[in-house]
């Protein structure tokens, strides 16, 4: 009944969720400190809490499924126009319209050996083959030897993935550097610039900064991600977007189911967006508290990748990953366990200044009680 | 670049929204009246609301991906385990679900020839063969003499789609006539029961009613769906379930996103599923309110299809649908005009008793100055 090819589909392993250690810890709410996923430590803006209340009697309607406000809002962010705008249910959706939409007839795809776990999903279900490069982190030279072996081979290049910061390793390839690369992209590749975490790149390094509408105006064959899921604080709300000529954009809407995002998704996105002040905030203190998360790796034997997002990668040589982690989860403490990307280390999320003194208060603990 | 076969696939016409009307035609907000896409015209049940401010700094928070609680409490009402149960962002999520995962090689779905549109879309989406019945209403005759040429034909058939009652028309099949149609089914065909209006069917006639419990037992090649958009008041919550097998839902688990609903999507449901009187009430007064739009339609030269759902789809002989459809909107009245579904007709949501003395007024009118 089913597709055969469906079988090598290994389900995501989502972080894990709070309900479930108060469940299987007896641990109770308040006292949990979710590091695991990458949200907004600080939780949700005051002003979106307020939009989110006022609007909670909407729910019985259907959101207005052209999404006219939030795409001129992002429009008017990003100086684009609207017809270059598609809304996803997270950005990951908008990878999902990208492996579908895609013609993927003796073609391959390409990214980084250790990156966002969605693009490999997506990318199997297509049905499409999966090429990495050699190198754990990006690395534009082994993407354009990768890209040229695959067409000495005859294949077509279907899309690129280049995670800017990269999740879960936190590396940042330059934005100049990126673009020098397309030029050497067949116009018929698409490459997808996943900007989950750009805006905490762009605060420590202008390097890093990817601009959009520079982008899409330089290049028929990018789209570029970003989301509502980090540094604006809406996880729980599914909401990101895609930035595109109005030829992709076009094309992603063929394959975007009607109503992919709520009602009041799409009321939170818009508040989120204009309150720069809450955003703005979180990402300073984010930059401040990584430096403490390096001072702590350096003075108790971990090592780490400089990371320009809102998490950091560790690894120990003396530590199993999965040991360390499970031990954290007793303590109420929800960390990335990031074995199931073939890696003994674990990412943290840089939490408040609160959250992360009880994290490195833990784990000396447990480097005390356990090496 | 893109598939060929996107060229195809037409957008899905989602009814309007009141910010279009707003903005087109200058209407206040409180003036509209949206009988359009059959959402619950008393809104969200009051304890869904309050769940939802309460909640609402939630919203920085990924769901819980396991929707233990959720799928812990359809299991209960059903009377099924938790593990034969899949939430997705409205059921129409899942029938995206059964499209990508069943095997559609040198396979065809059938389907009613006028049905819920997405069926269509989605089917064209996985690149299957699309067959429809004759007739526009559901016949379940006509049903297995198509299933028995495709079969003659050497196809085999991934899907049978049964909408009970049916989107946009109304009808219902009776439960029973559906068991005896599915035991000339082979066990490789997925017939998926569309209950979305379910609950309005199930109040007009028992005959009508669906069990999904005794559905999954008797049968290994069942799935149905029901939603919280209709009944429930949830409609811009985007969410829905399917129930079937453990081996189908583990296959359909397959080829779903991580994190498909949202966090607060989850506490809205399982509020909802709890606020029986709420849904109770709306139940009753739809089917006081139904035998009035009869009323109106046979005083008015309307011929109706007698509806088991929320909605009723009136024709008229002297009308074009279109223009009155547009007319009532310039009035701030939306109604579904289903013209994109190849019929002159409309579909009307039952609204409250309030919403319909002013629909029935303004037909009146159109009909006094436009006949």
């Amino acid at each position: 009944m089913f597709k055969q090819t469906l079988k090598q589909i290994v389900t995501y392993e989502a972080g894990k969720p709070i309900e479930l250690v108060m469940r299987e810890f007896g641990i109770k709410q308040d006292e949990i400190i979710k590091l695991g996923s990458n949200e907004n430590p600080y939780g949700t803006s005051a002003k979106v809490i307020q939009t989110l209340q006022d609007n909670a009697y909407k729910a019985s309607l259907y959101p207005d499924d052209s999404m006219y406000e939030l795409k001129n809002a992002l429009s008017a962010r990003f100086g684009i126009e609207s017809k270059e705008v598609i809304i996803g249910a997270g950005s990951d959706q908008i990878i999902e319209f990208c492996m579908q939409a895609l013609n993927h007839q003796n073609a391959c795809v390409i990214m980084a050996k250790v990156t966002f776990a969605m693009y490999e999903v997506y990318a199997r279900l297509a049905g499409v083959e999966i090429c990495k490069t050699a190198s754990e982190q990006h690395n534009l030279t082994e993407f354009l030897q990768l890209y040229n072996e695959c067409k000495s081979r005859n294949m077509r290049i279907s899309a690129v993935f280049l995670c800017v910061p990269n999740n879960p390793l936190g590396e940042c390839l330059d934005a100049q550097a990126v673009e020098d690369f397309i030029k050497q992209i067949d116009k018929d590749t698409l490459v997808i610039i996943d900007g989950a975490y750009q805006e905490f790149a762009a605060h420590k390094d202008a390097l890093k900064a990817f601009n959009p509408a520079h982008l899409v105006s330089a290049f028929e064959n990018v789209i570029y991600l970003g989301t509502f899921s980090k540094a604006y604080g809406l996880g729980g709300m599914r909401i990101g977007y895609g930035i595109a000529s109005e030829a992709i954009i076009n094309m992603l809407y063929k394959v975007r189911p009607p109503f992919n995002v709520t009602t009041l998704s799409l009321q939170a996105a818009l508040v989120a967006l204009e309150d720069r002040a809450f955003v703005e905030k979180y990402i300073e203190s984010n930059a401040a508290q990584m430096l403490l998360y390096e001072d702590f790796a350096r003075e108790n034997g971990f090592s780490f990748i400089p990371s320009y997002a809102n998490f950091i990668t560790l690894t120990h040589k003396c530590i199993e990953s999965t040991h360390l982690c499970d031990w954290l989860l007793s303590k109420g403490v929800i960390v990335r366990n990031l074995a199931s990307y073939g890696l003994n280390a674990l990412r943290i999320t840089i939490g408040t200044p609160q959250q992360n003194v009880r994290v490195f208060e833990l784990i000396k603990t447990y480097l005390q009680t356990h090496n």
